[in-house]
């Protein structure tokens, strides 16, 4: 019952992630804006606060939260380091800063308040009590001022000065103050969480050495310039582990092995090894250390894959086989999704009464990688363990490596890949691989820039992996590889691509309807020749530099799509929040024909002028344009360039800019 | 870390307000539909069951829940009397039901299955230590059967049998089930609280023998043919309390009082009474009683005001000064909102150290006037007392008294108005008042009936208060009248008008551009000729008798806007979930002139044939139309009618329907 008298509610705080059960997610250095609806009866106004801390530090620091339209309060704190940080909130209705505004009415209407300044002035003298002495002297003086009722307006002058509102506002009578019920996380990433351009690489395919053998780190460093060059920043590569003997899979997926048929890499473990082992033909743990510095000084960050799951010869099948499903008949169970069958793997069965142990092995797996330096994890198949045990080993790891990034190869159903998101991957595979038609981009891309999505579900865009040749690739040629490209780097601030499959443009699926590669390099070595002229890497480095150059598209929160004609352009424009960095990307999604359209433009919220030209500079092409209204119109041929990514450069100078014009 | 190998998430279950922190609400009767999100890793498909009690009761009931689309589930209970319920969700794997859907998938593939039937059988055998007696023996002959590897057809043929199966459902391996982290609530109310049609009437002007004396109870009672005629079946009377003497407001809330002057009924409290007594020249407790018996014969419930608010004549004034706010020269602040001054009117303060002695007593005078046989009340400005206050008092009475209905009075701001709904008034006051064009009817009304607000917030309508004439209604004419008239009674399940002065068509306001009537009852006795040839009697009893006999119009979660061309003629239709029921209302909302335009059907959404014939049975003027596509003309004169309510019937018979046809 003592509650009734809190008469501030505070509700629907944001970001708040299902009640507080999950943190929101931003990257460092970023403001975290913080709203609430604060309000309370009658018309007196609430005064409200942000409190913020570093999670494990015991002072909450504050900053007021200032009154928006609509009951809502706004204020925000700065992130400098990762890690997790809480926030919450507090609310007092101030009686001093309700009456100075009834006081003022009252006044204003020409009526006597000598009462209300008596009232005032014990408003001042209690303010007196909780102040230390300098300020308390200041205020039983004027205390005392209010009190003996001397002439009003020379009060007022007085107490307008914005000191010594000020200073009533530093002692305020928060009794009663109501506190929001929850204290909320937000996990701060490292930049690259946000903004990072992957390439996904087979160590074994590096030997550029044209003998066709087992490439190895080494060969890895050699490749680094070419990578740099087209300007990737996370280097992905398959599991690096020995690879399981018992039931390899052949080329081509077959069930018939050659000698020399490497098997596939996500078929972890065999004699020499398991998960906290490398494939000897790959080299040893120097050469790994190796690599990952070499590619530091490239600006390039090693992603390692986790794939929990072994093969029949994983060290883990003698030593605890008490972590898989055993048959009646004492065999153990292979990976099977009826009728498909995987006898090369050997899941781990998660729900024995030896789980927890399993889950402690496979959380020191992936702390035994970030020892040796490893930053960045790709996780495959996520959906295939319990999702609790996901949450649970990503927040061990961050407790004392905040800075590693998680990406989530959850090609599942939605409300799978959205837990496992809230769960703590920092980065998740997504649709974008399928999604081809001008209403599917939009509505899908829509959906993941709203807020709560936005505030923990962090896209990562692939227009192809070593498992999906995605249809769309098969059919479009050179075209359908630089649309989707352009797609994939602009809709999204992070993508990545499976190369040099991607940049070659290989489109052979294995037989027609599938999405298989043909002589998939996931079960053999293959000898790419990065030097054929249809090599995209020129058009790659240019769009990577433009991800670079331009913040608008290092973030996934502004995006407006705009409406065009017809069903071939689709046409957005990502900004920051300060509007200082506009870029309007325009695809045609035919790879197949060129076409027009007139697309229309919202200047109101771009901030452009109506009465005065603007600059589209394109800066694929470098072509600069001049557009003066809201219905522009377009054309893009893809075999010439299937796209404009249009830099908005709102201020174009006139004679009147200039000196000489005076 | 045991959570780990809980497998399955339960999120998102809804009716939940705020995370459980408020309860839903609903009418008796009705089915509680609950849905939740359950999925888990893997392939496996979850099972979940809905429990479900009455608040108090110490066993669970429970039912299946069934998996819709995208990973979505639903079940739903029955409430048949008022008060709280609760509910919660809990789901598992079902390790045998996913077993099953394995082996059938890999027989149909010609797989041998003989190891997986072994572990069919001991699951089988598990079940049957879970079952009793009876049970446990049949499973245990067929767990036998199953082990022994006999010729699968037969097993299967046997297990097909749905049985079998649900032999097996009722003894599910539940370990590591997952319970939903909240129990929610709902809060069942009697049937008015969702449909209702109400009358305001000042009982003072009552008094029909000419004389101009004050009204009695018992002349309500002889006008109580009169409203129940109209098919109204709320009676409101402002508050029935001794008024104040002391700074009285004279007519048309002058500051000078004449020595007849009744005062206004919201300044509570003399020397003969407070908020427990009865004005003397209203009659007695006795009369009281006999009205409301009266009432109820004609079907009528009588509500009451709430205003917690003294006159400086209250006997609370004398015996609890410490519930007032005192100034420093020891008087009692009167009610302000600068400039403004109430000077009848003492505000109870709530920020005193006796605020909870106060809040028991404001509790009391609810309970003493439910006591006495009231079951609505209607609270006078609940938002300029604390929010919690509300939420509390509300509470208290209703676990005593779930049947009592409480409409807040608020018109203030968004996120107060709704607060106070969620907070537990049954029905609210709502902008409606005052939304006059197409755009915003419709805006607003699809913010209303959307969840979850439809799930708290129950709207009551009024198109006029003693308070409020609004400039609608004084602009245009009789026709105004009926067109808020029929806006208030089909947009919404409960609306009420302020009588007679509604159904007079009382146009006049104090002066322009004030919404207060002129010579407005709430400062005198008013003479009401209830023959006047312009009273809307039996418009309105003819809209109340639609509204009775249409399910579609007692609800207000199935309400969709339908596209007209121009902006002068609003159209919608409400249905019952079964749309066994539907209702089409257009207005044309000029009242000067008339309009035609093209309304747009949604036949599919409506379920109607695109190439049969529907009728459109007009409720109102009593025509019937045959239309047969989405296209259809309408034209309203505001003189002659202003608004068409049409019944949609479906089924439109040919001569194929008939016997002699054959």
């Amino acid at each position: 019952m003592k509650e009734i008298t809190k008469r501030v509610i505070i509700e629907n705080v944001t970001p708040e992630i299902e009640g507080g059960r999950f943190a929101a997610r931003r990257a460092v250095g970023e403001k975290i804006v913080v709203e609430g609806d604060i309000f309370a009866d009658g018309h007196d106004i609430p005064s409200a606060q942000l409190l913020y801390r570093k999670k494990g530090d015991s002072e909450w620091r504050s900053c007021p939260m200032n009154p928006m339209l609509n009951d809502r309060y706004q204020a925000s704190f700065e992130v400098k380091t990762t890690g997790r940080y809480e926030y919450t909130v507090e609310a007092w209705i101030d009686p001093f800063k309700n009456w100075w505004e009834k006081v003022k009415k009252k006044e204003d209407a020409g009526e006597n308040v000598s009462q209300d300044l008596v009232e005032g002035g014990a408003m001042i003298e209690k303010a007196a009590l909780r102040a230390p002495t300098e300020d308390a002297n200041l205020l039983s003086r004027n205390a005392k001022l209010f009190q003996s009722g001397e002439r009003l307006t020379e009060l007022l002058l007085f107490a307008l000065t914005s000191d010594f509102i000020h200073l009533m506002a530093k002692y305020p009578d928060k009794t009663n103050k109501t506190d929001y019920s929850r204290i909320l996380e937000v996990s701060v990433e490292p930049l690259q969480a946000r903004f990072s351009a992957w390439y996904e690489m087979f160590p074994r395919s590096c030997a550029d050495d044209g003998s066709g053998r087992h490439g190895t780190f080494i060969d890895c460093i050699e490749r680094l310039p070419y990578i740099a060059e087209m300007g990737f920043d996370v280097l992905y590569l398959p599991p690096i582990h020995p690879i399981g003997v018992t039931s390899r899979k052949g080329r081509n997926n077959t069930s018939k092995t050659g000698p020399n048929d490497p098997g596939s890499p996500w078929a972890i473990g065999s004699e020499d090894g398991g998960h906290r082992s490398i494939h000897p033909e790959l080299g040893t743990f120097e050469d790994f250390q190796k690599l990952i510095g070499a590619a530091r000084r490239y600006g390039i960050e090693i992603a390692l894959d986790i794939a929990f799951q072994c093969s029949p010869d994983h060290p883990y099948v003698s030593e605890h086989p008490e972590w898989f499903r055993k048959r009646p008949d004492g065999s153990i169970q292979y990976a099977e999704n009826p009728p498909k069958k995987y006898e090369d793997i050997f899941p781990l069965d998660f729900e024995t009464e030896h789980a927890q142990e399993l889950c402690r092995e496979l959380l020191d797996v992936v702390l035994f990688w970030i020892e040796r330096g490893v930053r960045i994890f790709r996780v495959d198949n996520p959906h295939t363990k319990p999702l609790r045990f996901w949450e649970w080993l990503i927040g061990k790891c961050k407790e004392k490596h905040p800075d590693v990034i998680f990406l989530s190869e959850a090609f599942t159903r939605p409300k799978t890949m959205h837990r496992l998101a809230r769960g703590g991957f920092t980065q998740s595979y997504t649709y974008f691989t399928w999604r081809n038609l001008k209403w599917e981009i939009e509505q899908y891309f829509e959906a993941l820039t709203q807020s709560p999505t936005v505030d923990y579900f962090w896209p990562n865009l692939w227009p192809n992996t070593p498992d999906i040749l995605p249809e769309y690739l098969q059919m479009g040629g050179r075209p359908a590889f630089l649309i989707r490209l352009v797609l994939a780097a602009t809709l999204s601030s992070s993508y990545g691509v499976y190369g040099p499959a991607f940049e070659l443009c290989v489109d052979e699926p294995k037989e027609p309807g599938s999405e298989e590669y043909n002589d998939s390099e996931k079960y053999e070595i293959v000898q790419w020749d990065l030097n054929q002229p249809c090599n995209l890497k020129g058009f790659i480095q240019r769009i990577n530099r433009i991800r670079r150059i331009n913040p608008a598209l290092q973030q996934n929160k502004n995006l407006i799509f705009h409406p065009t004609q017809g069903e071939d352009i689709v046409c957005y424009s990502k900004f920051t929040d300060d509007l200082s960095n506009i870029i309007l990307t325009a695809v045609n999604l035919d790879p197949h024909h060129t076409h027009s359209t007139i697309l229309k433009l919202p200047l109101k919220e771009l901030d452009l002028d109506d009465g005065r030209p603007f600059q589209m500079h394109d800066l694929i092409s470098d072509a600069r344009y001049m557009w003066r209204s809201n219905d522009n119109y377009l054309e893009l041929d893809p075999h010439a360039a299937p796209a404009h990514i249009f830099r908005i450069r709102r201020k174009v100078r006139t004679e009147r800019d200039f000196d000489y014009f005076m």
